[in-house]
């Protein structure tokens, strides 16, 4: 078996996956095996009794938002009861940012990879404020999302029909050219979103109040396309899984306890350690002892070779989550060290046009000592409160040292 | 008098001018002067025997949109007996793109700088293909402006009613952090007037078709936002000019034949010199044989301290105008040894953030021989063939030296 030939195999079929968003619809109606008393959630597998502030707070908004409670009270009841059942956003073909909960009624986008025939599922963005994704479950925040599935749903639903599919992949290449790096900063992506979007929402609008209050939401979310980014990165990283000898890292994703990796040659096994609270950034008024350890399945972003990978593609980022534009530059060059290949459609301009850093080689990873860098948001570790910051973490060593052992082992090396 | 005191006074007038797009309406209502035989047009004064390909083009095609004649050889009639005036914009507080012609009928955005009072006009820009302002003037473009002006106009006009004004020195602030540098680039720019504006057009559209239309247009469009940006750099620009005693820029503009200047303590006095070829990048087919001399008002925008001189905010560019990301750097590095300021609002993050390079001082120019590095379309030296690719270009030295002796003869130095 020749390691470096299912690595390169892995990585082309991650770079020629095509994400193309096609369509909108209820999680109950397209995830694999959804139910109406799951929840999904970002993350390696996680039981209750374990879950971190800001996945508890989504869990119980969740139940209150399909109505299968009526009270935080109520919600926990329920779980304890043994009435919910918990599953990875990942096992279902779905990727959820920071709490990344889905419950059955919420509308997911749905993204679809005609190169390799795989799918994916992502619900859509709340934008700023009170939101579920960091773990708030006020009536706010749930009328916020009976708008957002209940209003802007279908209006978005309808604009989909209109078209063959918006390709998330030229989005992003575009996006990249713009001072995006996909992951915490979707400023240009979001636009990129709207552009496409606003004259098929102008073509079936019938409501002109909704249809303004739509595109103003849409406009000012600057994290707009994040979901369907991420959603567009699961199916890329999805087409490089399974690759037999495989070394290269096909899912990087945190539940707020455990930091979790799965690896193409691994099968479905997840390599866990505890998650670290990032280093960043922090709003006024917080500070790190307020942070939550790191969450959320949007680290599928620097899996498939964007995010903190191409962060040369942004130096204005750093006013968000600290450090210099040098630095920026810098992170994606370290990145280069541990990666198999450029990718053939993510540019970075500042670099000469160099593609981005893509395919993580666990076996550069444990030899250079050198692990991933992400950049993410930081949630407080209450649920409720919301974001606290941003920054940037990285990946415990120790799931690369795991994933190698239980390579060895596999193969027989 | 205190040249440098003076040439501070300038550009802190430049920087703290705000210009805000308030609205749209006909030349005729609004430009100062404007007739109905009058047209307006880029860069210094000229007479019809001297004008350029693409300039005579533009000139015919707007008589024939404003119906003062059925064709090609009526126009030139008109010309020849006298029956047309000429008039540059910036004589009448306008700028205009490439030929830069404006006529009656036309809409124009106004642009109002609340700071010091003054206003600045521009056209809707038309984007690609065949335009008038590359001096097309076939049915296809009379078409396309009839479209502009008499559907798409009405529905931005009141658009552009349900707003206090876009301030256009945010997002160029913002567009900088994106990738452009507000003359040659301005995709991102662009998509954020149609974040601002597509809510608007939503509240007060009533023809969906329409609405689909323009939206679609106006995202299609990467240079949508070119027209309002240059008429805000006007602003900024006319509120520097006048200082008593100072040798800061105040309007640098070609009308195809002529490079023409004023500076601020110089009063109105046009400094010119024949314009340049463009060195740059050429469509399939074409080459610098074909190209016209450099040609319009948008060199407004390296005057107020982007474009040219915002160069390395804007990697991506050299894929469209040659040379290599550093190239772009180094112009931007360059244009500190000539400006007097380093910009308050618009900051270029992969130089740690530093405000771009602002108001050029003709003594320094002088001095080092170092002349203003511009961006710019390049049009067909013949009339209705449109543009023929993108680069590089300098004023000529001879301007700088002129006028600096023409300061030293006003101020007996």
């Amino acid at each position: 078996m020749d390691i470096d030939t299912a690595n390169r195999t892995a990585v082309e079929q991650m770079m020629s996956a095509r994400p193309m968003l096609t369509g909108l619809a209820p999680a109950r109606s397209v995830i694999p095996d959804m139910k109406d008393n799951l929840i999904l959630h970002a993350g390696p597998p996680i039981e209750w009794e374990r879950m971190s502030g800001p996945l508890r707070g989504a869990v119980i908004g969740a139940l209150l938002y399909e109505g299968l409670t009526k009270d935080e009270k109520g919600a926990v009841a329920m779980v304890e009861a043994g009435e919910v059942e918990f599953a990875p956003c990942h096992h279902h073909g779905a990727a959820g940012p920071m709490a990344g909960v889905i419950s059955a009624s919420m509308e997911v986008f749905v993204i679809e990879n005609p190169t390799h025939g795989n799918q994916a599922y992502s619900t859509l963005n709340e934008g700023y404020g009170k939101v579920l994704r960091y773990g708030a479950y006020s009536e706010e925040v749930l009328e916020k999302l009976r708008w957002m599935n209940g209003s802007m749903g279908p209006l978005l639903k309808e604009a989909l029909e209109q078209t063959e599919g918006l390709d998330i992949r030229a989005l992003l290449a575009e996006a990249l050219h713009m001072g995006d790096e996909g992951h915490n900063r979707n400023k240009a992506g979001s636009l990129l979103f709207l552009k496409l979007l606003s004259p098929l929402i102008a073509k079936v609008a019938k409501d002109e109040a909704l249809e303004a209050e739509v595109l103003q939401f849409l406009g000012d979310n600057a994290l707009s396309v994040l979901n369907p980014v991420m959603a567009g990165c699961k199916v890329m990283a999805d087409a490089a899984h399974g690759v037999e000898g495989s070394t290269v890292v096909t899912a990087l994703a945190r539940n707020g306890t455990d930091f979790g990796m799965r690896v193409s040659g691994l099968g479905d096994d997840w390599f866990t350690a505890p998650a670290e609270i990032p280093d960043g950034l922090y709003f006024p008024g917080f500070s790190s002892e307020d942070a939550n350890a790191d969450i959320g399945d949007s680290t599928i972003t620097e899996t498939a070779g964007i995010g903190g990978f191409a962060m040369a593609a942004a130096p204005a980022i750093v006013a968000f989550i600290s450090g210099t534009p040098q630095d920026a530059i810098n992170a994606t060059l370290e990145m280069y060290e541990i990666t198999i290949a450029e990718h053939d459609h993510f540019t970075i301009p500042s670099l000469d046009f160099r593609g981005t850093p893509t395919g993580i080689d666990i076996r550069k990873v444990v030899e250079l000592g050198t692990t991933p860098r992400i950049n993410t948001g930081i949630a407080h570790k209450e649920a409720g409160v919301g974001q606290v910051g941003a920054g940037l973490v990285r990946p415990p060593k120790a799931i690369f040292e795991e994933a190698l052992i239980a390579y060895a082992g596999r193969y027989n090396l």
